[in-house]
């Protein structure tokens, strides 16, 4: 079959590779008819995050039909269209058992923190994505679901990352009725974040971004004020300002989820000066919520500690929420949302790239060229 | 009168300063009976803290009889003994009027994030310090109380910061019946957390150090497990195999809450590698919590960002509560503890010394000699 | 002055009483502009509400302007246009300072359970009510806050009951993003409750009642569902049919709250042949809420032991919320919503009436005449 | 095989029945070693429970040897000894997935609200009971744990229901650090909540009930203090004069759960004058808390509406939580309780009897003869 392969940092390959086969009685072959690159792929794409190997076929968001399943699967039947949750969960540790999916402690031989990811580092279990014509689909049961009969494909795509996870930063941001609610981060995750605080009774959403034709996004698509901190002098002096110099009741960091290089190349080069691994939406998050406020965040971290000005989450009392977004959790009710025409998720989708020149793909939306939003890969 | 001042780091001197007077009519002024030296001034005699001023009085923790009283106060008369919580309220405030003592929103100029401290640093309000003859108390109405008969001066002296803190940290961590506890740090803040995680139902508690007299009181004093993280080869990794590889339900950090140099000298050096503002003990937590698991934080951290595990933390699912403790909170409850015998605070008092040898005192405390675990200062 | 006196059951006069005056350095007279007759004063008028003494002035719902003031009230001046929750707190006791304004210790003598209602039996602390000229207002600096010059002063006046524990019925019900929640009576407060659920993330909200008037309402104001349980055989199964036989998420007891003698009437005598005291409203949440759903309540329920499906509700493993609410709490998040045009509460206002004629008022409210939904009285 | 039966009110044969057979792939048959008599079963006995029917068999506390097992049953192997939960799940549904096991949407066909126990009225299922020399065991690889070799088969006996059942009255009471709780009935079940009370956090404990030697048992195992209400004029203003005159932080009614007919026959004859259906002890429990407090009930109450204070419970503000135990949840901590010898469940056994003089066990445990606490039958 032809793949997407990693050939080192900024190089992307498409190649041919072995079909994948059923390795367990639970296991499931899914052709893929749609997969999208994720903003947690560009730290993949730029060499940032450790034991990232040559060879490794990338993409976490994918849904497809399935061709062939194991003994033991009983949900899925061959020709089924699903979609499949980015995370792989055993459904029965101690840990799925209390809705943890993404911190499984089965899946993965190095679950001393997240379970298993498609198409991530090895740290995330060296499982092969869905950039890609075909993917092996373990614990087939437990993950993936049938796509009804009224969800456009392209709306179920979203929802097997981007849009659970923007709504679970949501419900980790502890929102009560009324609250102001600051999105960082205008990609798909922040877009569905500031969407989903309304749903949960926010009385204000501002999102915060430099790139104007995101923001526009996020006025028209969510709903939101916005800020592009590009224009102001300091943007928590700007947060402060619009939020009777309280700050907000919870802030959601929607930009380690994407970490584009963009976001913080702009920011550390000509505002801040900090190194590059400086967490700078984080510390945004710390210095623009109220005390006494919480930090919501969901997005994609590497290992390396993170300059974190913890003295000052401290000293305000605020609350840390995090993790990787259990997503699966979260579809009951996306669903309801979708088919009730309360949001459109595709609607973020900006481009569809053939499979064969995923590599443009993955440059145009590094390089935030051409007001890229959302890119959708064909095989 | 006499009071500690403070001349540059390493340097403590006993000098002549003008008495405290009545500025507000809901003033108080004390004449100190018993003053403490805390974990966190170790952060100022070490120049560690920014905008701490030459002259300034140190002293967070004090005890003593009232003196004079503005013309506005009403619970507190001329003569009566009080202890005073370490933390300056206005009591109304938005964030009073939720219990959030310690992030007033009025007592501080510079209130983004901490209340008021008496003898802290300049970002703390720059009220002088109990390490005195005398100190203005504001608020009088809002935070002193009296010492009731029964109760020895010296266990009402642990009330103003360090019992009333290790308790909060213990609350933080949001403790179910039967958890497994962490406390990293045996100095005082410490023993109260690891004993108060008892009260609230904790199924073990396990006291993490490297000096063996303070482990002793760990056991004895607090009926803890013990890890002297100076014996074994990798205290995470000793973490995890006393807790089945799957970490704590919670982890308390008590060690930011004293952060004593030698605490992090020692691990710098010889275990770690880690530069000189790295938050040991919080990436210790962060790893040897379990996942989905909470971290306590409570301890004086400095406004310069820390070198934080965060992607660990994240990809664990970790929440993280902190703040510094509103000990005026916790008072009826350890009032309770106290007269049934559950505890007796000034056990951890090690030594007592006359306020004109403070600059010994801080020395002893700050180089661990003697087997110090909290001097007392006597004015 | 004039003022509405109860003479026994079903008998409402006007009469000339004393000018009330100040009686404590914080109390506040207050000149009444509008007042309003609430569902729950109809127990009183129907004489069910124990130690209901002939010659009090009822009415806890009014608005008004400051004639005189104590020497101590600091937050009032003389003129000031207010606003006056129904209950008097003290604001300072344990249960004031845990934001239980209306189990406030220190208000009624008989406190074991309510604090101080205005113009209710004399269980609440027998405080004479605002369905007069003037009015005597303790704790002046606690409760009436004044009213913003943007505010329609009927808009105020719905604040100081109806609407506060409409929106505070919806909290109670632990609403969560998407739930189903079941409104139970359709008067003001149901009204409210129903709109608020919104508010809160409710995915659907379903209003039950028995007046095609009232349901209208429901329909447009509050945008809810609906149900005419005097139209269904049994509102049990039709709440069930409703949400695929699982129950709902969460129910609303809102016609405690309102009791119009109506709704019970109706329901015990054609449809489940229970006696008076039976809480119909309350089994009918405890038989339509799902299994671990919850129940909530903020009417006014008198001493007598009510009939209630207790075994069928810890079967089903609801939990049960409920208190008087404590509206001073709510009017910060209400004004914002008013302001921002999300609702507009004096739109559920049907009959405004002179002091002079109120028996007509109490008669036309009882008997649900000329669609009366709720009454204002103008002194 | 001989099995105890119902032969109607205060009715008891034992007899001869046909063996239980496998009748579902998931099926176990278990061959009793141990059974007990739990007071919700006197409920049965008494012929108070609707559609308890003539020929059942009772008995859902039991232990034994698993005989055979059905042909998907993975987790049991024939010859072990197991534990088995009183309630019936199914282990996957809506309900199960959210730890709501007795609460299970599939094991009962009449499940609007319990799910399946083993041995109760017909509305629980129809299952048989384990007072008999074998019983069928459905789900058998969710409920079933084998019993390990450290413990003793009469403490895993008592982990069936009435541990694990006081346990979860403990859980539900939303005990804080040092709250005073109030347990109604010295019964098993009242004596387990009291001693979980003091794993919580409680700061005292008050035990209520009328009979001597029960209340020696709870001084002695519980550690609790205790009030014999029928030595008090009135144990409402007992419970509130030990209480400072607020009230207990929770009251946990275990009474209910126990319903000897005892404890209600000598408070409605002599003391309160209420009429048979009547919850004494949920009214006491309502009485007795706190404004604001926490009503936990996790006891057996019949369909019958009961007369319930329920405006006096919402005047105070209460919240009242219940459910039936899923003490499989509760298993695991339980079990390190007794491991460490916390707790030994066994201490309040009192009576052993032999299956064929099992009419005698019901008559002594009912008529409360012979200080009878727990009775186990061996078949």
């Amino acid at each position: 079959m032809r793949a997407m392969t990693y050939r080192g940092p900024y190089r992307i390959r498409v190649e041919d590779k072995p079909d994948p086969r059923i390795e367990h009685p639970n296991d499931a072959i899914v052709r893929v008819e749609r997969a999208a690159i994720c903003g947690s792929d560009l730290h993949l794409y730029h060499g940032m995050m450790p034991d990232t190997r040559v060879g490794h076929t990338f993409g976490h968001e994918f849904i497809g039909v399935v061709e062939s399943i194991g003994s033991s699967v009983q949900n899925l039947s061959v020709g089924d269209r699903v979609m499949v949750p980015f995370h792989i969960s055993c459904g029965t540790c101690w840990f799925c058992a209390r809705g943890l999916f993404t911190n499984c402690h089965n899946v993965n031989a190095n679950a001393t923190a997240v379970g298993g990811i498609y198409g991530y580092s090895h740290t995330t279990g060296g499982f092969d994505g869905g950039q890609a014509e075909r993917v092996r689909v373990p614990f087939a049961d437990v993950g993936p679901e049938v796509i009804p009969d009224w969800l456009d494909p392209e709306d179920a795509l979203m929802m097997t990352d981007a849009l659970g996870t923007g709504y679970f930063g949501a419900q980790l941001a502890s929102i009560r009725e009324g609250d102001t609610v600051v999105v960082l981060g205008a990609g798909p995750v922040g877009l569905f974040a500031a969407k989903s605080a309304w749903f949960m009774g926010a009385g204000r959403v501002i999102v915060v971004d430099q790139l104007d034709y995101r923001l526009e996004q996020a006025r028209t698509f969510a709903h939101a004020e916005t800020i592009n901190f590009a224009e102001v002098d300091d943007v928590v002096v700007e947060m402060k300002k619009q939020t009777d110099y309280l700050g907000a009741d919870s802030v959601i960091d929607a930009v380690g989820a994407e970490a584009d290089g963009n976001f913080l190349q702009h920011v550390t080069s000509a505002k801040l000066k900090l190194q590059g691994g400086s967490p700078v939406a984080l510390n945004w998050a710390i210095d623009g919520v109220r005390k006494g406020g919480t930090v919501s965040a969901m997005g994609a971290y590497g290992p390396i500690p993170n300059a974190v000005k913890f003295g000052d989450a401290m000293n305000k009392g605020v609350t840390i929420h995090m993790n990787q977004a259990p997503v699966k959790r979260q579809w009951p009710r996306l669903l309801e949302h979708i088919q009730a025409g309360h949001l459109k998720p595709s609607d973020v989708i900006t481009h569809r790239i053939p499979l064969e020149d995923i590599a443009e793909g993955y440059h145009l939306f590094s390089a935030k060229l051409d007001d890229c939003i959302k890119t959708v890969i064909v095989p």
